[in-house]
């Protein structure tokens, strides 16, 4: 069996004209060759996070990204908010003690987002609280908070608004500076189509001076250093050069699509997956509102354990989901539907999701899924 | 013209097999698949670390891996030697500066080596040093430290030797348990011919105590994070899948040839391009006794710019070398001879030199480089 459907929230399933790509021969990166990639990779990433702040290009994965956004703004001592509600939120606040904030942590029950009316709240109560981190798309419960409306919060403040964008940017809507984001971090292997070991970080002009003010230790991820070598169109250390090179082609098929398209085309996916589950007669696990269209996350009936829905979907027909992370790690599934997939990848994945479900005996009609979601891709 | 030899240290020419390998379709990394690759990979690196210590996967490159060294080694405060005579020599102060450390710099002519003595000697002075870092191969200036001595001169102390053996790992003799070396470092896109992107870290026991009780922030490059996932084969943050899935084969290659015949095939090309340069009238720039066979550091005649002939090579003929950095950044060329190569790419290499040194004016008998070494690599 040659199968091997990614729809897991990263890595996602990569084409095979980026696989090529990854594999061409190397060039060096201090050549004019390579800073014409560079030129268009920066272009193309402020076309997706809608942004004209600088991109920097990290070699690193997303938790990176994240450690660069926090050692650059945050010194020991500041006031901080930080939004959990997963555990990408939660990765926030353990950053953030690393570097020694007075976080003030905002916990947020799994499966829905946060009010940011409570977070202008204690803005408005506590004007020295320095920055608000955020997760656009938490990948651990499936939801998409309300950046905006954060946004909204600390416009007009000195406060900064630092959001995790890792799983959701290309994926669901996002605009860095109509929406008065700061930093913005992210990473190649999710809406990029790309492997892990790539990551970006978009900084705003009132980021950039508490940056430069900043005094915690960092030197790989100093930002000022991307700066200085953004502007000779070069990076502070040796970049990932093969995935940098393969993210020249996948922008220019992200552009091609467009960014509203692609982000209409995971919502109709993530319709027909929420359908198809609802058919199944389960429960999705995170509230209507915030849902994510990135990723459908699935409650399974008691008994049934994730681990071993994963295992056999993957080991026994090759499509791979992902189970739960934290208190519901054995709970739930996530079906992913972002970057290189369409409405017969989410059939592959809904028919081998029922088949396996079937097997540990939960009781649905065989078919009602796919029908179910069918029906909403034939729309 | 299709041709673009890399013969810069770092990255390395990529064969077209690994090449291949890096585009292989993606798999997910929290898999029983993946940790096959994962265990295979940690094997092979003990076997070119020579070492029985657990060999950490960072997604980063080069400098990322130095970083992790330093904040998992090194408190606020703390007394450390850094030994320069390069730049990445100085990088050691740098970092060290960064975390705060009273760094005693050992400087050196570039274009020497340290001498272990002396480092010995200013240990006896003040034992209450807790860490050496030394560099195995200065990438800028072509030479080898004696790695051997400096780990004499920590025996049986409690002061730490960190290794950075980025451009030295897999291409020069190195035996990190051998010689007392107790944190070692490298990267993917040198000895072993993938891109960068994937570094590595061994920790050995005497290390792992200063890092369980170290306290300079972090999280990213927290060792004691991947301590604890390499108990479950595993990796403590999304890893560079398609990286080290090319590592496999890599380090497969690397160990059917075996350690000692390669680092003697870069001993053998080193020799002939040494040869070369002398039979074009051209002086070396690191002296004999410590030279690398990494990479041959050539000195250029008055007038003729290191830039503009590595421009002509690379962008004229398709061979790529590189210039100088620092104080001596436009006055020498590096030549390369790690990684894929053999003695008829080191022939392309000096027949390319030649060519431009020619053009640029140079005095010498065209031919007689080529010849010189021919006459070695046909010993």
């Amino acid at each position: 069996m040659d199968r091997n459907l990614l729809l897991t929230p990263g890595p996602t399933h990569i084409p095979p004209d980026l696989c090529a790509a990854l594999g061409k021969p190397i060039i060096h990166h201090r050549t004019p060759q390579f800073q014409q990639y560079l030129k268009e990779v920066g272009e193309g990433l402020q076309y997706i996070f809608q942004t004209k702040n600088h991109v920097y290009l990290l070699a690193s994965s997303g938790t990176g990204t994240m450690e660069a956004a926090v050692a650059n703004v945050v010194n020991k001592g500041d006031k901080v908010i930080t939004i959990e509600g997963g555990k990408f939120g939660e990765r926030w606040t353990e950053l953030c003690k690393v570097y020694g904030a007075e976080s003030k942590v905002v916990p947020v029950k799994w499966g829905t987002a946060v009010d940011a009316k409570l977070i202008k709240k204690m803005l408005d109560e506590d004007p020295s609280i320095k920055v608000v981190f955020a997760t656009l798309n938490e990948t651990s419960t499936g939801v998409t908070a309300d950046i905006k409306a954060l946004g909204e919060a600390v416009k007009g403040t000195n406060t900064l608004l630092v959001v995790d964008a890792i799983s959701g940017l290309g994926v669901v809507d996002f605009k860095m500076d109509d929406w008065n984001v700061d930093v913005c971090v992210a990473g190649a292997h999710k809406g990029f189509m790309l492997p892990p070991g790539l990551g970006m970080v978009a900084v705003s002009e009132k980021a950039m001076k508490v940056i430069n003010a900043c005094t915690s230790p960092r030197y790989y991820f100093d930002l000022r250093k991307y700066e200085k070598a953004y502007g000779k169109t070069d990076t502070p250390f040796t970049p990932a050069i093969n995935i940098i090179v393969a993210m020249v082609d996948s922008l220019r098929k992200m552009r091609a699509e467009g960014l509203d398209n692609m982000i209409a085309r995971f919502s109709r996916l993530a319709k027909g997956v929420r359908a198809a589950a609802k058919a199944m007669n389960l429960k999705l696990f995170a509230e209507d509102y915030c849902i994510s269209t990135a990723l459908t996350p699935i409650l399974l009936p008691d008994g049934i354990e994730a681990k071993k829905v994963v295992k056999a979907m993957r080991d026994v027909y090759g499509v791979s989901v992902a189970a739960g992370q934290g208190d519901v790690e054995n709970k739930i599934i996530r079906i992913s539907h972002m970057g290189a997939v369409d409405e017969f990848d989410m059939l592959v994945g809904i028919g081998c999701f029922e088949k396996v479900l079937k097997q540990f005996g939960h009781k649905f009609e065989l078919g009602a899924g796919l029908t179910a979601a069918q029906k909403i891709y034939n729309e």
